[in-house]
């Protein structure tokens, strides 16, 4: 039997609760050991739930107690979640969490302490929810040198894009909806700035190479300056708009950015929809691969964790490699990037034309059915730096969005 | 060091060398241990290939030299694939194999030889060529009951398909473009009738119950008949033709298939195109999942190879563990599954429709612009059973196909 422990009960705790219930049979079998939840810490007491005998509130039981060998934080937030991962890593207790916050955070420090001790610190959950990603890159593409991970990271944003693409809606009505839903939180900040987007690429970003790429370095743009009117422009152009999250090899360099981007119907990532999440992944040998799933939500995220759990209970005592040092990355300046870019500007197209051509050099004019006194244009493609010098020299500029294109087979 | 033997120098095992070769850096550091190829059986020489020093010609000097801790099987076919692995794991070697005939003939009884020596049989590329889809099931998923598996397993017939679909080409035309393009064998047979599927999800789904599924007891179906009036209808049902290879729990039952099936647009393998595999997977807590990439091809296949050296260069003298017991699975016979079909009936729809519904209940009549003297219809929900008796009593049936609905959720 393997002891666990699982701190905080809320959504996804309950959730881990709830799978191990549901499908310990299985469970049990592919761990080749029965996983018994012996604690549940939280600070509250559920009286009329059957885990209230095992509520404990203060973790030292949990961390005292030589049984417990794994244990899952799914808390949220730094503290006290990180002192708490710490203490239980540095008592010989592997840990298992869902927390995208702390693992962007501290990944590197708690996976190195889990080393030293042929423990295992395991994060699935933090990316892409129920999405096996980590373990893709950690123990399935390990044959491929990765040279791009772009994906559809956060749920709220990608229901609301969707929301916005099918049925012409403007943000603040979908922003409204997904709330009255309980898609979006009543303070979306962290989803539609892509902050949360933003700390799951920084993970993936220092998984494919190997050292900590910090998120505060992210370029990171989010989608609330996205409007209806964009969205008529790139159906017009064939195309959708989707909140990318991306990380690129370039030589030596990863460039990685946050971005609403437009992309045509054939990359893979256009029939993503809803509060769905997908990551795209391209090995120079594998080529293109993509993972599907839900990317959140209470069970597929407990799955993720018990998963998680299971492969701790089958490597108790033996650290699975992760390859991420604590060596910090300096990524690629946004300037140096390259890409097309749309741009919707005011005016007349035909008047503007030549002018525009003058500086940016040959574009494609787009215009869309009811939008009057704007047009839209594509660029070829050019540098940010170089896009921001030019743009400068344009009046009425109203927006730009930046063009997805999937990197040619090498 | 851990030193390798490579077993057939074909397209794969080629791919294998030049995959270790051009990523050898990051492969050991993944594996914590430098993998060198030692040996390369093969029947021929190739003077000019640098790999003509590694070449022997005899499996005895592999089996009989101590230092091989691991030898990849990429022969293809049963014999002698199947003795000289069965020797190969006998005398403590560790195999890797891509070789979906012998995994799904042998699998269980070359798995639990593996077990008993504390050794590790894997067999990644004999599915879906690059896509991770065994590693999923074996250490990703292992919170779930999957509830259902349904792949695009062979990329010939989804190029043809896709070709049909797009293009509006007939069979044949696909298949003379497939043979000139490479994609299709000479004899094309394997991929057109669907046994190369049959044998994928006969894997796939002896993992998912963990016991033995006979690929001979898989209702198997190829696209032969496939026709463009086929696609006709199925663009007007807003509907595409795909070669689906499923497997579905029902209770402690499984039901497989292989078949083609008209999927709408909202299936997630809807835009699975060309020469692209996919897996879509449910799990009773994960909801649903979908893996996408190469399904075949030398260097998508030899990374997934490669990734299984790996993974067994990890775990030397560790059995991973794998769910496949020798005990035969009896599959739920065709009969008692549950589906809508597509008919495709002769004669005047406003004709036959009373005669029809006398017979199937309540039909949705299809027409397609240009065919005339013909007409389709899609039944309501029925067992293949009653379909199957109640088609017999209409004269003029021209053609069936199933339709494939996602399974509601539980």
């Amino acid at each position: 039997m393997v002891n666990i422990a699982v701190m905080g009960y809320g959504t996804v705790g309950s959730g881990v609760v709830e799978v191990i219930n549901t499908n310990g049979d299985i469970i049990n079998q592919r761990a080749g050991n029965e996983i018994n939840i012996k604690y549940v810490l939280d600070l509250r007491d559920f009286p009329d739930d059957p885990i209230q005998e095992k509520i404990v509130h203060d973790v030292d039981v949990i961390i005292n107690d030589p049984e417990i060998k794994i244990v899952v934080e799914v808390m949220g937030g730094i503290e006290p979640a990180y002192t708490f991962t710490k203490r239980c890593l540095e008592a010989g207790k592997s840990v298992v969490t869902s927390n995208k916050a702390l693992v962007a955070k501290h990944g590197a420090e708690l996976l190195s302490i889990a080393r030293d001790r042929e423990l295992n610190y395991l994060f699935e959950a933090s990316v892409g929810g129920g999405i096996p990603i980590i373990r893709a890159l950690n123990s399935c593409l390990t044959a491929d040198k990765i040279e791009e991970i772009t994906g559809i990271l956060n749920g709220t944003t990608n229901y609301m894009l969707s929301k916005m693409f099918y049925e012409g809606a403007d943000y603040d009505e979908v922003l409204k909806e997904a709330q009255d839903n309980g898609y979006a939180e009543r303070n979306p900040e962290a989803d539609v700035e892509g902050y949360d987007a933003c700390r799951k690429i920084a993970i993936l970003s220092s998984l494919i190479s190997g050292q900590q790429v910090d998120f505060e370095d992210i370029y990171t743009e989010g989608i609330t300056k996205i409007t209806k009117q964009d969205m008529m422009y790139a159906k017009k152009l064939g195309m959708t708009i989707k909140l990318l999250a991306s990380s690129k090899r370039h030589g030596d360099h990863l460039h990685a950015i946050v971005a609403p981007a437009m992309i045509s119907k054939e990359h893979p990532l256009y029939n993503i929809n809803d509060v769905f999440n997908a990551v795209f992944v391209h090995g120079n040998m594998l080529g293109d691969a993509m993972f599907y799933g839900s990317g959140a939500g209470k069970l597929p995220t407990a799955s993720a964790v018990v998963a998680d759990v299971v492969d701790e209970a089958k490597h108790l005592k033996r650290n699975i490699m992760t390859m991420w040092k604590n060596e910090k990355l300096t990524l690629l300046p946004i300037e140096d990037t390259c890409k097309k870019f749309f741009v919707r500007i005011s005016g007349d197209a035909d008047s503007r034309r030549e002018e525009v051509e003058n500086v940016f050099g040959p574009v494609t004019v787009v215009t869309a059915d009811g939008l009057n006194g704007e047009f839209g244009i594509v660029t070829d493609v050019m540098s940010e730096g170089e896009y921001k010098e030019k743009s400068a020299q344009i009046d009425g500029i109203l927006h730009m969005i930046r063009i997805e294109e999937q990197q040619a087979e090498d």
